[in-house]
């Protein structure tokens, strides 16, 4: 399997505390060593680095750890290969452009069967994983249903919730989307998530010696919503989503999602910050 | 203006040593210093580097100058801003997925009236170059003409080489595309090329005080093409490409091209190296 990452925010926020975690299970305090990557929005503009290395070793992820890249929303992958060989075409996440956006995409899971179930005619794969063939499903499916013109919102990312539950029909889907605006996370098994808001609290890694004082780093009107396969740190309240729930995050607050849940959390843990 | 640099090789090489000098040009020896990116590609797959940052500060160059990431297509693009404003979607190189490959695009020079020479329909830019508006019109035209499969390369270049010099008549156009096998070079007025092969000589470069002894890198069948708006090197010989001179480059070798350059430049210049 997989670990999977993302960030929404308010303003242009690094996740560099958050990827030090990550990285640390990229062959380090976990065994997801077949690759990672990660893609950082800034506006409509966004830029990926990738490496089919470890990411504990990878000098590429110890320049990310370190070097501020600010954004509004980031997704991140780890990876530990059970589809497709080790190799940087099938290493995540993969970017490509529709309605003139750059789209994320990112899995944590496993398909059986994706060529049958999955037929795909415009948008072809380079690589061989399951999780790039159904991202290419998925942005065929949104041609036929949508043809030239982004729709709002709403009604994009209620018909992605579709389209992830027949994927995750064929297996495990967890599954981040983002066009660098809408933040989606679609939950099989296993998902969670936290926002960050004024009052900002401390908060320490469970897979490396480091702490932050958000209140340090942040401004009273920052709002940062992460994202994460398994919580990051071990002195905050995560959210755990439900199989078949989903989300959809903007600016870092939660927008739209699977009825049950925005009744659930939403203004439960805005104090546990 | 801009400045590119690419290459193609018959063996996974790195560019640490051109890039060290293409990247000085980035607001040091050079005045390209509103952003820079580069490509490069594992068999079907490439990573891209990108910062709307000037190369001679960014620390993410000094990482591509000092990893030796080894890639048999390369393309590298440092950018004086001249059409759309200074970030990350108006940097080079643009990449887009189309018959299951990734493509990849960088221009120097500079286009009027593209929105009206150029309509587009069914690949729309993200940002607001005259650059990434060409290569969108590129694929719109090829998928017109080719529909769902790439032809073989040399129809499909020959094809190339009539839009680029559709494009170029909008202005300036030195034009670099690749699948990652084929790598395509339109001059519109500054483009050089030179093969290193055996025997190899020293070569030292034009922007940093470094020197390399090839002999001591490769070996004896290694075969490698850099391309370059300007030479970088002034102790080898470099071919200067003709106003509307196209070349086609795989695994470092020059495969196909506008008729008198192939003719007057193959034999002439492999002991010169």
């Amino acid at each position: 399997m997989c670990e999977l990452l993302a960030m929404s925010a308010n303003v242009p926020t690094d996740i560099c505390f958050s990827f030090s975690g990550l990285m640390q299970r990229g062959g380090n305090t976990g065994p997801h060593k077949d690759g990672w990557g990660v893609t950082f929005y800034e506006g409509k503009g966004c830029r990926s680095f990738k490496d089919p290395m470890p990411s504990a070793q990878s000098p590429i992820a110890e320049l990310v750890t370190k070097y501020p890249m600010k954004s509004e929303a980031v997704v991140c992958h780890i990876r530990q290969a059970n589809s497709g060989a080790v190799c940087l075409e099938n290493t995540h996440p993969f970017v490509r452009q529709m309605w003139g956006k750059n789209w994320t995409y990112a899995h944590n899971g496993q398909l059986k069967d994706f060529h049958k179930a999955l037929p795909i005619k415009l948008h072809l794969p380079i690589g061989t994983t399951d999780s790039e063939h159904a991202f290419c499903w998925i942005l065929d499916q949104l041609h036929l249903e949508f043809g030239a013109e982004q729709p709002k919102a709403t009604v994009l990312f209620s018909f992605i919730a579709k389209l992830s539950h027949k994927i995750d029909a064929l297996g495990v889907a967890n599954i981040i989307i983002t066009d660098g605006e809408s933040l989606f996370a679609y939950c099989s098994n296993n998902l969670h998530w936290l926002t960050r808001k004024a009052p900002f609290g401390q908060a320490s890694l469970i897979d490396a010696e480091m702490a932050v004082d958000f209140q340090q780093e942040t401004t009273p009107n920052d709002i940062v919503t992460v994202i994460a396969t398994k919580p990051l740190t071990d002195d905050e309240t995560w959210h755990k989503m439900k199989p078949t729930q989903w989300q959809l995050f903007c600016l870092g607050e939660l927008v739209a999602g699977s009825i049950e849940d925005v009744n659930a959390t939403v203004p439960a843990e805005s104090s546990k910050q």
